[in-house]
């Protein structure tokens, strides 16, 4: 029997796919940091399973396939802080960040069609755009330029007839860049002159730092026909295992092509979406005790970094990861080391090399990416076991 | 900015679409029989939500790509009911069956590739298979002939070189069609002799009637290297908002595939796998109810419909739906009328439109399909509604 080609080419997540490794150190009594993977220590606010605990219906029932109406009016009320104007019909509740791509995506793209993305991306997106029958054209940004990508040429150059759509995360996964409004008029500019969709996930919208401003391709009037928002509550409510994101667009057409997929797999979680609507519906505090808190992980992670001889690291804006060059060939041989040949104390660490978030071949395979999702003390105590395992990894 | 083709052929959900018309019958005070979509008013057994009240993790954090390992135990040991082997690492957690669904087709569908399904079918099937790039190739089944598609002829008509699966549902939604194990054994050994994926949908395994004998394609061994499960607890404990299925197979070629898929999406919702995995504890005494449930409402929907002069319904052997042929040349045009223009003592009733479970053009017109989700006396009065509508329709 065949396998789907578009499934042969895609690879185990480089996130995910040294877990295994890790559980057997974990076995053997190794305590393993796990920087590899965004899911934050930070605690659910208690809201979410009050409002799960008191729902009180019979049956688990089908909710709407586009949402249930109070998480939906949730969230359009939460937008309307930032200026983002999305009328509740406009906002479709996903399982999560990564079916609102997966929806994205299947809706504009048909064999063989094109998306722009800066790398380094998120790795799923390489699934996402392949289960979709596209392809990813890479804007390659680098660390020294700041991770910029927002330029007329680097942009215009990858263009091609077969281009559907220029992707932004913003702040960004892996790299913590932010696009400033200047950045975002530029590549609305491109988008209306080529005419494509501005697919804009702002997962992370709210993780700015250094007095950077939150910035939504929602809030710019002038591109709003054009422009798909995904979301999701995973990151900013520390609520990753509730799979609930959602897409927004003022976009009657694009609208209409998600509903089909959303009828298609029926509905969201119906007990999440309940919790979820809760969450909507905290204020600043929350906010700026989280966005602290990331900040001071942040800072904890990059000082120690910078103790790594021939490291080499931009200190992120936004959202909560770091891209890092190493000074070793391979990262994920390094990585290997460190799960089953290395321990400090009774201790290891574990990071996601980052060739799997480029689509260029040979770009990051000395990069990897860490994600500050644990306590201050446990990042120091994580990038402090990279460094200690540097020094034994290249001096075998 | 251009959709994609493949979801500009998707049509909207025929068992949803006509929601708005209901909604603004009931905004005009008029009762709707809602015959049309499978959410059962059966309750949801409790002990789902005191498992997931329980829960008492500071965190709702991801749950693993492939499930909770106590949700896979739960589901293998439940399989051994039915003389059905699969270890934990062989069944992976899905949102729900449609993601299950969805992801199969993902894993073995490049463009323009085929599956065989026999006709009418579960709607949903031409989104998943049309979004992996797929083709349903229809076995067209009859009524008359007790909806029997297990063939050779017919299979084998059927079968190009494109063809990579064959896909069963029993017991079948929408004919309620019972496979038996004859049936099964004949189209394993087509499916053997021309080297196809076994596709079996069994997401209503318990629901069969008159003395019909469970069975399962995962309980076949000589067939298990081909043989890929989808499985769901929505409809079998009545948790359909839950979103929680599976796929369960003993192929290893094909788990990595659906391995990939998992890892990019990340996790099933974590909060409905621990309901989830309490529901699958239910013991004997929880089916025979549920089963004797609905063995009463389809026989008090068939006894009302059988008094419809001119309709034709074969009793359906499993699931919980029944297509019924109706004295109507356009079963839409006839939902309309029901649904705008027509009212008996302030009620009317909704079913769904048969056309979208067929593939084959013209098909299914002047058929419906309803779902016998209600309890018995809300399910003959949701069939005389029908009668009586035909009666004020083909009377204007």
């Amino acid at each position: 029997m065949k396998l789907s080609q578009k499934v042969a080419v895609m690879q185990h997540s480089p996130i995910r796919k040294f877990n295994r490794y890790a559980r057997e150190a974990e076995e053997k009594g190794i305590k393993v940091y796990r920087l590899n993977i965004g899911q934050p220590d930070v605690k659910t606010p208690e809201c979410f399973m009050e409002a799960v605990k008191s729902f009180d219906e019979k049956i688990v029932a089908y909710a709407e396939s586009e949402g249930t109406e109070s998480l939906q009016r949730a969230i359009s009320e939460y937008f309307k802080r930032y200026g983002i104007d999305f009328k509740k019909e406009e906002i479709m509740v996903t399982d999560g960040g990564s079916e609102a791509l997966s929806m994205i995506f299947h809706s504009i793209l048909d064999e063989g069609d094109e998306v722009l993305i800066a790398e380094p991306f998120y790795t799923n997106y390489h699934n996402f755009v392949t289960a979709a029958g596209g392809k990813i054209v890479p804007l390659t940004a680098k660390a020294e330029d700041g991770y910029d990508y927002a330029k007329k040429e680097l942009i215009e150059g990858a263009i091609t007839e077969k281009t559907r759509a220029i992707c932004c995360t913003s702040p960004g996964n892996p790299t913590g860049r932010v696009l400033s409004e200047e950045d975002m008029r530029l590549i609305g500019e491109l988008a209306q002159k080529h005419d494509l969709w501005i697919i804009s996930d702002e997962v992370y919208r709210e993780f700015v730092y250094d007095g950077k401003r939150i910035t939504s391709f929602g809030a710019m009037k002038e591109f709003s026909d054009r422009v798909i928002i995904a979301d999701s509550i995973s990151k900013r409510f520390s609520a990753c295992g509730a799979r609930i994101g959602c897409i927004a667009s003022k976009n009657p057409d694009i609208t209409d092509a998600i509903m089909k997929l959303a009828q298609g797999r029926l509905s969201s979680p119906t007990l999440e979406q309940v919790g979820a609507a809760a969450l909507y519906g905290l204020g600043n505090d929350y906010y700026n005790e989280v966005v602290e808190e990331y900040r001071g992980r942040r800072d904890a992670a990059y000082e120690e970094l910078m103790k790594i001889p021939g490291a080499f690291c931009l200190k992120p804006a936004g959202a909560f990861y770091m891209m890092a060059r190493l000074p070793v060939a391979d990262v994920e041989d390094f990585l290997m080391f460190l799960l089953t040949q290395f321990e400090d104390r009774g201790e290891t660490v574990m990071f996601a090399p980052a060739e799997g978030f480029y689509a260029t071949p040979g770009l990051g395979k000395d990069e990897m990416r860490i994600a500050y999702v644990l306590n201050r003390d446990d990042m120091r105590r994580g990038v402090e076991l990279i460094r200690l395992g540097i020094e034994k990894y290249n001096g075998r």
